[in-house]
């Protein structure tokens, strides 16, 4: 059976970057991913700036001599007067420095006498300026293609006069619940059956990841249902997600009818607890998940393959999953013969975090997922790990 | 002069959790808080249920013979027959465990003969049963009010039946930017202009924080501007940002607009670097910020006030901000006369991570800001860090 290192690494060599197009950029762009190197279109600061209220000066000057004030300079406009020897400007933070001087000298350094001024300090050259250029240069990249879209990465943008920017295409990812034993939210199962939560909690993952994800509802445990629904879902979406009807029993049609639709599989079945059942395949460039029908395992085959290609597609460099060694906050023992994921949360520690397993050990029902952020991922075998034992943790959820 | 956690209290206490109402569950509610104790509306599983292929029988029974099969069970049908001594049925995974039988024996443990069957392992009683009620009872909370909702907690309440959860409302967020040297991002500045990067960012991470954010574009450096501008921000939104003229000079005339717009302020500078220059108020439920102009200011002030206030309006039992003891990855040298953020990020260390200082010890400009995902919390003083000594970081962005 394939390891889960191997299904990633074949996920991933399939999941490839969306084309870039040029979009409006907007608080929607946060967490996305730029697709284009920006430059600076002008120096910044545009000049010589002075920071700090006070007087422009020559550092070469002689300051035992008071210093006439010729001019003064608010922030926003332009010297008129060349600085000459024994000359000032009166100046104030942010304002142009004028030909001539090359140094600020701060008003509590100085005494004012009419249209003369005392220098109490003599500055250092370059004091108190901040160069033209110092922040940024024409042409410089001030923001790098694959930089992530930060709040603050905006306001770069939108600083160098950027309005809109290329950005890697969104996402569609389409989401099929499959079984006869599902109904909907709104309705009273009845004997035999249970309430469909696998459709609506895997589109809520891939629009937490930032793609368009789209519920496409319930397929029957029949070819004709499953074509019905599945077909179109791989027509419409880069990504589609079947939820159940993987598994080796008699009522698991899907793995035959992704076949009769032209969906190559990769693999089939891997060795992880919960999750085996894992069937991934391509159709084209639309990657399709078959995940397991407890919610539990498909959640934890979303996070460690579906995120993972979701996030290369938007163009990541590093598309995770985000894996950390983290301290036990409690034993854990574990017995099992595949490696095993379990639930877990992180909380701060002395310095940095300890991770505390939230299942005490039982099969997790999705209860005990609903407060986790972190994934334990223990070997297989038989063990005990003390509390305090730096174990491998695999961070869910949102990352950027 | 007020300390950051003096500042970050008084917003604290009137920053209140916004009313809840009846909202659709969708993926947009993922980040959200629930606002009521959501109970299981039937026992899950149930009925006793068959974790395993294999034949449902009575513990007590003796096993030295053959058991008659006296039914074939599959998920989804319900039992008609009770078990009784000497007997057993045919029973498959999630299939209801008939009346009598109180465990299954597993196939593989089994010896079938026609319509007998010979039991080769003895069970315990209730072997591979999933009970009724295991999961949930019916009335049983499930999800509690204030837990955040992830996307499991999504599937666990739609498990529960819930197409609609209450909420807490929505919060409004209107964002204004001040200055006369402000050009939007699509001019050309002219000698001594800028481009407006707070209006842009400070947007963004308001939605980033899951609110609606919205860019009220730019007031002049009047009282008529600055009052046409804020005015209607303060009627529409529950929290206004207002970046830029809180400082002492001449231009900063936002602390009085506010005072004739109604707001009372509650408190003006805050000891910290950057970001001495925050104002709080409040005008009836609505909070207001003044924020510093420069955008690397007005980026902490957000992370270490605004976020925290919105995240307890928008019902987060822990508003933050998220602060932890970390190694640093790099010395640092700091020499400031207040408690000083730099921008910083995280780095996976053998156990647990680092922190990297981003800025060099210059003065951070936004470029530097943008790859951050925390801040750097020194205390005010003269000191070196070396590589390796825990400090505490400030983390920063999304959080859940």
């Amino acid at each position: 059976m394939l390891e889960v290192a191997d299904a990633l690494a074949e996920v991933l060599a399939r999941a490839r970057p969306r084309s870039p197009q040029l979009m409006p950029l907007e608080p929607g762009n946060v967490g996305g991913v730029l697709a284009e190197d920006v430059t600076a279109d002008r120096d910044a600061p545009p000049f010589d700036k002075s920071l700090r209220d006070g007087y422009a000066v020559r550092s070469t000057d002689r300051f035992d001599a008071e210093l006439c004030v010729v001019e003064e300079i608010p922030a926003g406009v332009v010297p008129r007067k060349a600085i000459g020897p024994g000359e000032c400007a009166r100046i104030y933070t942010g304002a142009p420095i004028p030909a001539g001087a090359d140094a600020v000298v701060m008003q509590e350094d100085t005494t004012a006498a009419g249209d003369r001024v005392r220098i109490n300090a003599a500055p250092r050259p370059g004091a108190w300026v901040f160069r033209r250029g110092a922040e940024m240069r024409t042409g410089e990249v001030v923001v790098a293609a694959g930089t992530i879209l930060t709040p603050a990465a905006i306001g770069v943008l939108v600083g160098v006069g950027r309005a809109r920017i290329e950005t890697h295409r969104f996402l569609d990812v389409g989401v099929v619940a499959t079984g006869d034993e599902l109904v909907g939210a709104s309705e009273a199962p009845g004997p035999g059956q249970i309430r469909n939560t696998n459709g609506p909690m895997l589109t809520a993952l891939a629009c937490q990841a930032g793609t368009h994800g789209c519920d496409n509802g319930i397929a029957r445990d029949t070819r004709e249902s499953l074509r019905a629904v599945i077909g179109p879902a791989l027509d419409n979406n880069n990504v589609v997600l079947i939820a159940g009807g993987v598994s080796a029993g008699k009522f698991d049609l899907v793995p035959g009818v992704l076949a009769e639709l032209g969906v190559t599989a990769h693999f089939h079945q891997v060795r992880m607890k919960p999750g085996k059942p894992l069937l991934f395949g391509t159709r084209g460039d639309t990657l399709v998940f078959g995940l397991p029908g407890n919610p539990v395992s498909a959640l934890v085959c979303f996070e460690l393959f579906v995120r993972p290609a979701l996030r290369k597609m938007a163009g990541h460099a590093d598309p995770g999953p985000r894996v950390v060694n983290l301290p036990l906050a409690a034993a854990v023992v574990e017995s099992n013969d595949r490696p095993t994921y379990r639930p877990a949360k992180l909380e701060p520690a002395a310095v940095g975090w300890a991770v505390r397993p939230l299942d005490g050990g039982t099969a997790p029902d999705l209860r005990g997922m609903a407060p986790a952020d972190a994934l334990l991922a223990l070997p297989a075998g038989d063990a005990r790990y003390d509390a305090g034992t730096p174990v491998r943790v695999v961070l869910i959820g949102k990352q950027d």
